[in-house]
């Protein structure tokens, strides 16, 4: 998903309140070590504007860019199944409660 | 992975055993965790022989199937881009231990 909203924002950047705006129930702890490890990975471009408060913007790296189109297989794929699969743990639910 | 191990089994299926030596490094715990997530989301079909003990085996429904493309593209980045992170990680690590 961060993957995708970089993706979104390229070739600018985003501040860390605007990535958070665009994940709606993200906690900052996740967002901020996911952000982490892609950098760390040399996915993600951390750049420190030094602002008082200092500001941190993000952007991907080509590398980073260039897992967005394999991810968004497996999104295309759980958004055409996602239906299906709430089907299926539904049932297997009462079958559980059931059984 | 796992979705990776069931595709090639398919059409016939494989037992937790099997599984296990297919995914070195798995623990006993991870795996029926993921095989009880996947039955429940639809993708995988448990089935129970009744022997004594009864042994579990499984595989992929259509939908579980369906999985594997989109995973296979992830895998292919992945593979492809293996070192290139490593590299990434390894200089990134340096610089954290000499800043």
């Amino acid at each position: 998903m961060l993957v995708k909203v970089l993706t979104e924002a390229h070739p600018t950047e985003r501040g860390f309140a605007e990535l958070r705006r665009a994940m709606p129930g993200i906690s900052n702890k996740m967002l901020s070590q996911t952000l982490r490890n892609l950098a760390l990975d040399g996915l993600v471009l951390r750049r420190v504007e030094p602002s008082i408060p200092p500001r941190t913007y993000y952007s991907l790296t080509p590398l980073g860019l260039s897992l967005d189109a394999p991810l968004a297989a497996v999104r295309a794929w759980a958004e055409a199944n996602m239906a299906t699969i709430d089907d299926a743990r539904r049932n297997a639910t009462v079958g559980e409660a059931a059984g």
